[in-house]
């Protein structure tokens, strides 16, 4: 563990110095297809948050924006600690036993922090799909990974074919504005094929 | 201009894509001081959010948290065009200049957005310091530099001494909160060199 | 998943291009650490067998050095789909839970193929630390991460000091050669400190 | 500022530490386009001063070329400060305003040199295309970005369409060798495009 | 010279902290064809090795698999000081003067070490293919180049078609295993292309 | 060989293209000692031709300017194809084998260029020493290697300490401003090692 991490430090200090190691931790979906100098989990948090508040306004439900972004910028942040481990692994690891491990190192990272269970209750709203703003966090959270392919298949890359057709994603994009704009993007793609 | 500036891609995923190109900017302040893989300007964003949200509740003034996240989400929007021009360039290219080019990357960014002008106005309380969430972005913005500053010289480099003793930082750090923990992080850097 | 995972490729080499993926996959301990550009788990494997061949004789127990060697080879195979999960992390997770998922992916990966029964059971000896051959990777797995430590120390970084004494390694020194070699380095490195 | 930047060092030395500087600003147009470990400053400057000393003696006005290779070596340097704005950014900003502080940079680059005074006119004369040389470094500057953009089409990029019916670079081909030049490498892209 | 070269270092620690800048060492016919962040000589030589390991027992002539493991993990040592000197430039070096250099480099850094004189007997095995174990890894070392060629082409590379036609590497593919591996692989190349 | 070496790309385009390639070529002496993302060849050249300009007027020999340049650019271009072969493997490659395949390399790459001899000429006499001009860019090229490990040392690197005292420069320092430029930056060194 890193220096920050031992006794002598602020705990909200230690809370920043640590979170800021998302920024050293690479998607790995990416990496294992051949994009060597991928975005970072930081990265793809900043992109979530972004499209988050740019969603808020066009859901059909009510969104509380505070506590979407809130959750966007929560939702990947154990993976500070875990690494960010793609979708196949997940499976044989086990989602329950990712989202448990995911769960006490977000205690862990709070523990002494006054707003800390707050935020811990957010994060579960994401894991639990038990919020309106989890849910759509999540659907933006795949809606990301397809921006985010189509602009590495932009710059050459051809192995993320496998990623578009994906069934999974679907039951997430029950929003019709992250539907729609799926639409669109997937449009964009063709068209982008057809002037090859 | 990359592709999806086009005529016959829909507004707001044109803006999506765009903004993910903050994802590419890296930092210039930390390159020219020999930090070869730092940090994008994304990642930058993400970790004054994430710092924001920790904070909104200890500031003495009463702080909107929803308005303090987007503007830590957009503070830095227009850099995915201009690029991240650091301190001394600043200067000599002049702020008033500088910012008057980001004004206008913003404006033409959201032409076409229903909500852009309230991100545009949200983007002018940073710029011109004019409210307690846009000062508070601000200071975090600062705050986030000094804390990145300190890993990177945890990482080896010597280079960063100059960042430190910079009395123009000073006068954005009006928050006792944000001083605190500045003052916290110069503390943890002297005691790592006394053991050095 | 990648496309060389699909129904129409040979077994065998379906396993060479996802071996492959180890490449590709960073040791997340440096990362963490501010190391960006660190070393790849398939660079790590390699240093672990070749000091492995260069010990195999010095070892006060026989050892079988083609066992050996494709224990080591084999070791951390299974991290091309699961990443590398670092000792935090693993921790939290449990190690049992990781060696689990382990053994699954290593069935998966060799599935089909003749002599993959025989690939599984050696790395168990690994992973069960059950013949001395098994144990012996597992110490200069350990040894490996010392002489990178110590270079990534020499290239600047200043944040691997708490891998130094980390108490848990001793248990894998049980080889006094390994043991040897382990104080020779921290001699090395003593020295080095002592004319900075 | 970086600390060679001080009171207590020779101003030649001083100028010489800031320069290689643009070893660490990569060109901004790039990596926008998903080229991410894309080429430097100085070593598109390399490049340019290569081509400009094979192209002197093919110009069909006389070309001076000591002074040709001098300005194509000075013709980037007050990007070691100002960073590599691209196009777009440059336009809005404006033309004029950038120069202007490139200009301001290069002078307080050369302040206290002897000779700084002629490598600041050099400068002008790039920048206001005033003399053949200067003309010339400016249409080399658009070929070797060309000979660029193919080699990373070559490598599998394909968002750099737009590039090559760019109008505005037309004017400054106004050479005959740089335009024959042009001309080849469409040919060579065409007929790799054709074979794909 | 690295300072672990000096007098007061171990001899067999020596050999490892000079063996482990393999891992800094980058294949150049990869970079060269604008692979930016290729794999490292280390890299490779764990692929072969792996490779190698997974052929042994599939080979027509028997195979001695230590042996054969061994003189994988050596083959490219001599690299860890020379660099990758790739095709063209090893023709107009000469193969000859180039193996010679090798082979004093491997002396050189197993000069002290017991177990040495096997370690360069067992290279030489690979430099002049005098055995079948140093011709099994001479096919497999190609046959490893194909199987990243192929993964670069995957991740988008387009200038990778001149490797395949590749008479030369024709006569090291005496093993039919190899070559049905080598096949298989071009099927799929193949297969690709025509989806595209 | 990449596409451009083929029969049909004009002369002058294929050496334009083939020198690019010294952009990806690293310099092998600070890989090795733990720079990872390193300058290129080119890069090198590009700061070894405007320190040439910066010195021309300062050296006690008349010094032809414009010869001085084309020498600068031309000096490192044969490790486009070679690759940068740093000392100790050079001392045991012979450096008049090294030698004779970059006259060769240079050779090849000039051959149909009606100015061909002429740069091959120019090369000769750096390789040679054989003017003052050849003379000068290899004091340079010394200088410009100091400075850079001077800022890779800032940027954290405790590898480079060997560099300073090797004699084997001195020779190459001949020129009063060159050495009186070596004589400061390790004044300016050691300033900054006292205030560690």
């Amino acid at each position: 563990m890193a220096k920050w991490r031992g006794k002598n430090c602020d705990r909200l200090l230690s809370v920043i110095l640590e979170a800021n190691e998302l920024k050293t931790i690479p998607r790995m979906g990416w990496r294992v297809r051949g994009v060597t100098s991928g975005e970072s989990v930081a990265e793809h948090s900043f992109a979530v948050a972004l499209i988050c508040m740019l969603m808020a306004d066009r859901i059909e439900e009510p969104v509380d924006r505070e506590k979407l972004l809130m959750i966007a910028l929560l939702h990947d942040l154990p993976e500070h600690m875990l690494g960010d481990i793609h979708a196949p692994a997940a499976k044989i690891l086990g989602e329950e036993a990712k989202e448990e491990a995911e769960l006490r190192i977000l205690e862990r990272l709070f523990d002494g922090i006054e707003e800390g269970p707050r935020y811990v209750k957010l994060w579960k709203e994401f894991a639990e799909r038990s919020s309106v703003e989890g849910r759509l966090v999540r659907a933006v959270d795949k809606l990301e990974m397809f921006t985010q392919a189509y602009q590495y298949e932009s710059a050459g890359n051809r192995m993320l074919d496998d990623f578009w057709g994906w069934e999974g994603n679907m039951k997430d994009f029950s929003f019709d504005e992250v539907r729609r704009l799926y639409d669109e993007l997937t449009r964009l793609r063709e068209s982008d094929r057809g002037g090859d």
